[in-house]
C-alpha cells in the first residue's frame, strides 16, 4: 500500500514541506464546513477550506434546504406557533432514538433560537409563510413546515406539535435553480468570503498529520495527482459528509442501504470518518440511516399502507421519512398502498400533490377481495385489514395507528393497489463521536487534540430516527462550534 | 486521565520492564482463547493466556454449548442428515444477513466438517442422538438439534433443512453442573494444559504495547491493582468477548439492548474492541445483536404470536432467536401469544415443554372478541387476525407466514392471551473486523501487525441474523486460525 492511499496518520517530522497553511483547516465546504469557516474567522483565525469538488455547496446546496429548528424561533412566533426548547427536546428524544445523545439534543434545543437568528444574520432568507399539507417539501417558497411527524401519531401526544422545518426562501422553484439548499449555502459562503476565508478546490484529503504528542497539526491531501501537505496551526475540522457511497462501510455498518443511496453525493465516501478512526476516534450509531420513501404523501395520507402480509404498520399521515425507515428496517422493504378511486382522484387533483412521486396503480379491482387476489396476498388478509380500518373509519377514528381524523375515510370501491416495494433510499447518520464543542472523541473518552468534526461525518442528534432538517441543522450548529473551538486552540 | 485507565497504546520504549512473556499472548480464556491456545502451542509457540476471572471458561462454559456446524459432519451423517458445505452456505447467507461477510461464511462452511472432527479429537463428546422438537435446547443430552430456523419458513425453501446445532454431551442436565458449555470448555482447556499452555488468572488487560513500527508486541494489564507489562514475541490474540455490559458502547451502537443483556457475562465490557480501536482497528456490524425470547417454544408453535396491533409477524415454529430479533427490532419489543385452552393444555403436558419458560395466561376469555377487549386492542383487530388464520388453518395451511402444517390448527375457545412485551434480552455480535486468518484489520484495510482476534470481540459470521451455536462456532473456528497465525509470525 502506497503512502498516498493509506489513511494512517503521517508524522509531522516526515512532512517534506508545507504547501499550504492556516490557523484552522476545514475539510469540506458543505453546510458544516461553511458554518465552521465563518465562526473560526470571526474568532480571529486564518481559515482555509479544502473542498474536493470544483465549488462550494456539498450535499447541502443540492438538498431541499430544511433546517430543523425550534423552541420558539422568530419564524415560529411570527407564524403563530408556540414552542419551547423543552417541548422540542421532548419530541426529539422520542423521535430520534433509541440511543440518542441526550446531552447533544438538550444542547441543540437550548441553542436553537439563537442558531436561527444567526442564520438570518448571515443573510439566509426565510419567508414568513407556513405550509401545512403532508409532503416532503412545500410546493412554493414557504418558510416553515412540519418535517418529522410532530403533528402525527404517536408524537402529537408526547409533545405539543410545532413545525420546525425551517426553509430558506427558494427562488425559481420550478427549475430548481435556486432551491432551499442553494439559498442556505450562498449566503453562508458569501459571508465566509467577506470574512477572508480562503477556499481551495479540487483537493481530496487523504490522511491526518500528527505531531509527536499525537496532536493533529495538518492534513495530507491530493490535487490533480500531486500530494499536498497542509499545516493547521490551531486545528483541523472534518466536514466531509456521510459514508453513503463507500461500499465497504455500507456493507459493514448499514447493509440495508446497499444499492440505495440518496440525498447524498458521490463524494460521501466516509474519508473523514476513516482518517479519524486511524487515530483511534470513537464512532456511534453507524447503522442509523435516513430513509426516504418515494411516495406522494397526499396519496399516502388518503389511503392505507400495508406490508407484505397486507397489514398496516404506520400512520399514513406522518412524516414520509418515518414511513421510509419503518418500511426498510421493520417491513423488509415491502409496502403496498391501497387507495379507492375517490381518494385517488382527490389526491391527484389537489393542488398540494407531489406530481413527481405519482405512479399509475399496479392493480385495480372492483373489490378488496379481488384486489388481494391480484396482489398475491393470502385470501382474507387484505380484506381483514380493510374491514377493521373501515369499521373505525366510519366514525373518523383510527385506533390501530392514530391517523388523524381529517385523513380517515372508509375505503370503498373500485380500489387500487400500488406496489411500493423497494421504494426507499437514504443516507447514513452514523459517524465520529463528538462532544458539545465538536471535538472528536478518542475511544478513551477524551478529545483528540487538534481535531474537530461536524455534519454527517459525525453522529449528531439522530440515532435511529430522523426528521428532515436535522442534518443541515446539527451540521450548521456543530459546524459553528467546531470553528470556534478550533480557532480557540 | 491516568496511564492505567487509558486504552491508548503504550510505546515499547516506555515499558519499564517485562513482567511476563511468551511467544503468543492470548487475552481471554473462553472458547476463542482456548482454541487459539491449542493451535498456537501445536504450532510450536510458547503460549500464555491472560484471564480476567479466577478460572477458565468465559461465557462459553456458562452457555448451553451449541456449536453451529454442518456441511456433512460425522454427527450429521451418523444421524442420517444430508448436508453439504454449499447447502449450509445457502442457509447462512439467507439467515445471518443482511450484510454478512460472504468470504467468511464460505470459509466457515468449507471448514466446518474438519472443525467438528477437530473438536472431537480434542475430547469434546457428542452423543449420537437427535432432538427434533421446537425448543431452545434439548431436554437431555442429545447431540444434534435445529438451532437457526433451518426447517421453518422461509429458510426451508431456500436450503435443504439440516440440523446444525451440535451439542457437547452434557452431564447432570438437571443440576446444570456440567452443561454443554462446560463439556466443551473442559476438554479444550485440558488439552491446552497438556500442550504446555500457561494461564494466568485475575489479570485484566488494559492497553496494547506497540513498537516504533506500530507492530503489537505486548499488553499492559493489571493484577490486584498492580500493573503488569507482558511481552508477546510473536503476537497478541484478543478473545475477550462482547460489549454487552459496556453501557456507553451499548448506547452508541446497539441501544435496543439497553438494560437487557443476556447470555453474556459481566466481563464482556468491550475492552478488546476498544484497545484495538485505539490502534485504528476497523469495526463491523456494531448494531447486530443476538436476541433471546423468553417464551416456551412448545407454546409458541401451538399458538399465534401477535404484535402490539394484534397482527402476526413471524412463523411461530421457527428458531426462538429469530422471534426475539423480530420482536425487539421490528415490533418495538411488543408481542402477545394467543393460545386456546386445548393447545395450552397440550403444550403444558407434552414431555418436550420447557418448564422454566412457562407463565400463567395474562388474560383468559370465552371469545376472541372478549379477549381483544381485555387486551386493550382496537375492536376487531385480533378477531381479524384469528379469522384469517383459522380460515386457512382449517386446511392445515398458513399462507401468511408458512408455519408448518403439523403446528397449524384453528384457534378455538376458551382462549388465553400472554403478555410477552419486553420478553427479550441478548448480547452483541459486532466488533473488530478480521480476515480469514483472524488478523485484525486496520481501517486502511491491511492487517495490524501482531494483532489477532476471535470470538465475540470480532464481527464473525453473523451480521443481522443469528443461529444458536454461531458464536461458539466462529469463536472456536477463528480462534484456531488466530492461534496458528500468531504462532507463525
Amino acid at each position: 500500500m502506497t503512502e498516498t492511499t493509506t489513511v494512517r496518520p503521517l508524522r509531522a517530522d516526515a512532512v517534506p514541506g508545507w504547501d499550504l497553511e492556516a490557523d484552522v483547516v476545514i475539510a469540506g465546504y458543505g453546510v458544516a464546513g461553511a458554518a465552521a469557516a465563518i465562526e473560526a474567522a470571526r474568532a480571529g483565525a486564518e481559515v482555509l477550506v479544502l473542498e474536493r469538488t470544483g465549488g462550494w455547496g456539498g450535499a447541502a446546496a443540492q438538498s431541499g434546504g430544511f433546517i430543523y429548528l425550534g423552541g420558539g424561533t422568530a419564524l415560529q412566533k411570527a407564524l403563530g406557533f408556540e414552542d419551547t426548547p423543552e417541548n422540542m427536546e421532548r419530541f426529539l428524544l422520542a423521535a430520534l432514538g433509541p440511543g440518542v445523545d441526550e446531552a447533544k439534543i438538550h444542547d441543540y434545543c437550548q441553542g436553537s433560537v439563537e442558531h436561527f437568528d444567526w442564520l438570518v444574520a448571515q443573510g439566509v432568507p426565510f419567508k414568513e409563510e407556513f405550509w401545512g399539507e403532508p409532503g416532503w417539501e412545500p410546493p412554493h417558497d414557504e418558510g416553515l413546515m412540519y418535517s418529522g411527524g410532530e403533528n402525527a401519531a404517536p408524537f402529537h401526544t408526547i409533545a405539543t406539535p410545532a413545525p420546525r422545518g425551517h426553509l430558506p426562501q427558494m427562488q425559481n422553484k420550478r427549475t430548481g435553480e435556486k432551491g432551499g439548499g442553494y439559498m442556505l449555502m450562498k449566503p453562508l459562503t458569501d459571508t465566509a468570503e467577506k470574512l477572508g476565508v480562503r477556499a481551495e478546490y479540487d483537493i481530496r484529503i487523504q490522511r491526518l498529520i500528527v505531531d509527536d504528542t499525537d496532536r493533529v497539526v495538518g492534513v495530507v491531501a491530493k490535487r490533480y495527482g500531486r500530494p499536498l501537505h497542509i499545516r493547521a496551526r490551531r486545528g483541523v475540522v472534518l466536514a466531509t459528509g456521510s459514508f453513503a457511497y463507500q461500499r465497504q462501510m455500507i456493507e459493514n455498518y448499514a447493509p440495508r442501504l446497499i444499492g440505495r443511496p440518496a440525498a447524498a453525493i458521490e463524494e460521501h465516501d466516509g474519508i473523514g470518518i476513516r482518517i479519524a478512526q486511524a487515530l483511534g476516534a470513537d464512532l456511534a450509531h453507524m447503522d442509523a440511516t435516513e430513509v426516504a420513501f418515494f411516495g406522494d404523501p397526499q396519496m399516502l395520507a388518503r389511503g392505507i399502507l400495508v406490508n407484505g402480509r397486507g397489514q398496516r404498520f404506520i400512520a399514513e399521515d406522518t412524516y414520509p421519512g418515518r414511513i421510509g425507515q419503518a418500511t426498510l428496517i421493520q417491513q423488509d422493504n415491502e409496502a403496498f398502498l391501497i387507495l379507492d378511486e375517490a381518494a385517488l382522484e382527490q389526491a391527484l387533483t389537489t393542488e398540494t400533490s407531489t406530481p413527481f412521486f405519482r405512479q399509475p396503480p399496479t392493480w385495480a379491482a372492483e373489490s378488496v377481495e379481488e384486489l388481494e387476489g391480484e396482489m398475491g396476498l393470502p385470501a382474507g388478509a387484505l380484506q381483514a385489514t380493510v374491514d377493521v380500518y373501515n369499521r373505525h373509519a366510519e366514525r373518523g377514528q383510527d385506533p390501530l395507528l392514530g391517523k388523524k381524523t381529517e385523513w380517515v375515510r372508509p375505503i370503498g370501491t373500485p380500489v387500487a393497489g400500488f406496489d411500493m416495494r423497494g421504494f426507499t433510499a437514504g443516507f447514513t447518520l452514523g459517524g465520529l463521536r463528538t462532544d458539545l464543542d465538536a471535538r472528536v472523541l478518542h475511544v478513551s473518552g477524551e478529545p483528540i487534540a487538534g481535531l474537530y468534526a461536524a455534519g454527517r461525518c459525525t453522529s449528531g442528534i439522530c440515532a435511529g430516527g430522523y426528521a428532515s432538517g436535522s442534518s443541515l441543522g446539527d451540521g450548521s450548529f456543530y459546524g459553528r462550534r467546531a470553528g470556534r473551538a478550533a480557532a480557540g486552540n
